[in-house]
């Protein structure tokens, strides 16, 4: 099976490296960046393109870009015999009708850096597709990288990038507030790693509300003072106090 | 070394089995609640008592309970010729200051659950105290249940709770909201447990700020619209703002 790759960015980075393993051929990345194209296809030791009307002829094609960019690049080029597949959480299948016969999406749930490559294996993908033998297709593609395959549709799979942004950027930006206020304090960001990851280790067997401890679930106020009196950013005020809200009326509501 | 536990809740739990396990001898569990007493005191094998005035002689006295109650109990009993050592992240150690000649902190990182035992060897110990003495046995004590003892005085304690606050308590509100999010669409929570688990695992070698990913850092407007188009809970529609805001503000600022 032979690939061609429209994006070069994190995901095609980690996807394209994950199918190369598996055994498949690609023939090209496409980017509008020509250094993000080059670097991607020295990785994969393919050729790169930076123009969108000279995409090889493959079995497949996948879009690794963002919303905006799919429905431009659609509209640069005629995709009607080509299978073509994207891999954004809260973009519906519905963007590739009319523009080809067989397509569907492919959407691993997952957060991806260039710098870090992830193994596949455990990360659950989801697929949709337009047609059995287009399913059929992305489902033995996903077999070959990953034993965690689930059929899910446009709007299952927009709630679930919506999860995605709570569970993995917003905490990701909490872990960033913490190092940043620890660094004020010349206190090495070290020192939450472990808290870090036996808080999310906990919930892989209890429900995160009976995994929760601190001042707000036990209605602590005066360390909720404390701590806001500690903060002066009001951005840092508000999510404080919004959360505390929250899980307060959450445990007890 | 003969202990006194002051407290049965969560912390207390799971360090009074570690201390027990290390070969100290848990004399007695004291808590208001007769039932939290009781449990804790099977747990361990050893008297409890729920009344403050008849606490046992034991070479240490750990106050495993929040800042109000240990301000109580400082008043309803005499601690003067005893070792008294609390564990609160908030509270100062000058809590202490008078009531008795030798006197710490024992702060552990982390968080606890009754119905989680955790291991402390890798769990950071932030330890204070009032004098030499009293320094050189709380290092004892540190050394006998983990490799990571810390000595940190109580304006940067104060500051490393704060912290806690957000990269635990908000991050498992955060799983919390998600996992509420996605019962509605009647899909398991365990779809988000991987990208959980890759989200805390990546802040070991990097910086949080260049792992982060999804539509806020790459200023993804049309994806933020459609969420925030989905969030019909006020609270979470603001906390969807404020956090896309801060991060698109940290990361271009």
């Amino acid at each position: 099976m032979t690939i061609v790759f429209i994006g070069a960015g994190n995901l095609a980075t980690n996807l394209s490296i994950a199918f190369k393993k598996a055994g498949y051929s690609i023939l090209q990345v496409y980017s509008r960046t020509e250094k993000s194209a080059r670097e991607l296809s020295k990785k994969i030791n393919c050729d790169y393109t930076i123009d969108i009307n000279k995409l090889k002829k493959a079995d497949i094609y996948f879009f690794a870009v963002g919303d905006k960019v799919i429905k431009k690049l659609l509209e640069s080029n005629n995709f009607e015999n080509k299978f073509i597949v994207h891999t954004a959480g809260s973009v519906s299948i519905d963007v590739f009708k009319d523009k080809s016969n067989n397509y569907g999406v492919f959407y691993p749930i997952q957060t991806f850096s260039k710098e870090r490559i992830v193994d596949f294996k455990n990360i659950p993908i989801c697929i949709e597709a337009n047609n059995r033998d287009s399913q059929k297709l992305l489902e033995n593609i996903v077999n070959s990288i990953s034993d965690d395959l689930r059929i899910i549709n446009s709007e299952q799979r927009k709630l679930i990038h919506l999860t995605a942004v709570f569970a993995c950027n917003f905490v990701n930006h909490l872990y960033s507030i913490s190092s940043d206020i620890l660094k004020k304090g010349n206190i090495s960001f070290d020192i939450l790693k472990p808290l870090i990851i036996e808080t999310a280790n906990k919930i892989i067997d209890n429900d995160p509300k009976c995994a929760q401890t601190g001042p707000a679930v036990r209605n602590d106020n005066q360390t909720i003072e404390k701590h806001l009196k500690m903060l002066n950013d009001d951005n840092l005020k508000n999510i404080y106090k919004l959360f505390s809200d929250d899980i307060f009326r959450k445990m007890n509501g």
